[in-house]
């Protein structure tokens, strides 16, 4: 199974031991979803672009998990849309390669 | 090779083939990143949470494409900050089945 | 009467007349207010903080009515929740100045 | 004076009182507007559109508080982009009556 199938399954199932299937519905998780971003954001606001590629080891920490948090709800948002995210990624690539072409 | 890490190999050399590596720092990826979120919010934000479970076909696409956006700006920040997804997404998960125990 | 309080009758009058009231409730209009928010943002995020200071015409003018959409939806939704935004402002600053005494 | 304007100068000067005007920049404002806009939807996520409606006094206060950050942040960006809100919310009115036009 590939790692983000797996982590749908998880993420499945933890909602579904804490009865939140109620709540994970796509309105309220694309909202999750942007809260999560809006708290990644919060490290490099005011951080110059030079700062934000130098980041203290605890502010590392800080925003792996917040991507983290991006990472799972845009899975179990996925998920309930049953959307397949490679395959949609894929297909976006081909629209971008078309839409930029490379200079060359 | 993961679908991660395949996607994140793409998105590095559409980069490279583009000379967008100067943009592509992770302050800016932040940015995009939230972006997309927020173009995905746009179809939902005017319907029921019931509309929102039954999108008709067209939205369903465009929506479907949103979530790769926010996708590849999610695994390409991840990339330029070393952070490895899958592996934050599970130790993510063991901090919340503590945070949220589950019933039972 | 103050320019807030005008536009938010202004808007509550336009949403009277399209028959907007049922999709301009607080959740949908936090929605609104954070999807402009983002629209704003694709104006920034591939400029560095330089030329984010010195945009040209037509990009002026799209930002300015990108902060006005943001205006608008902000203004509508304190007006649903029956919140004085420059009353809450004031508080707010008190907060601030507590929390970041001024140096000297 | 009007009440944005009379903010916008409290903003200026409790900026400069803490030398924060290099943090200041519209590329870092709009980060910092979204990440307010972002702390605003945690409130609204996972409570049902009616449940937004009734929020609880403690809740009620919390948004109350969000709305002010992001007024903030607001009139602080579109200061520093030489921006009148009210006059750029008067000429997107326009701009939208004449897109959606008043059924009758």
């Amino acid at each position: 199974m590939s790692e983000i199938k797996y982590l749908a399954k998880q993420l499945a199932q933890f909602s579904d031991e804490r009865d939140w299937g109620r709540y994970h519905n796509p309105k309220n998780l694309t909202m999750a979803l942007i809260n999560e971003a809006g708290e990644l954001i919060e490290h490099f606001q005011w951080r110059t672009p030079e700062e934000c590629e130098q980041l203290d080891d605890q502010t590392k920490e800080a925003v792996r998990l917040e991507l983290a948090d991006v990472f799972i709800y845009l899975v179990r948002l996925a998920d309930r849309l049953e959307v397949d995210l490679f395959k949609a990624s894929q297909d976006k690539l081909v629209i971008n390669a078309r839409k930029y072409p490379a200079q060359g």
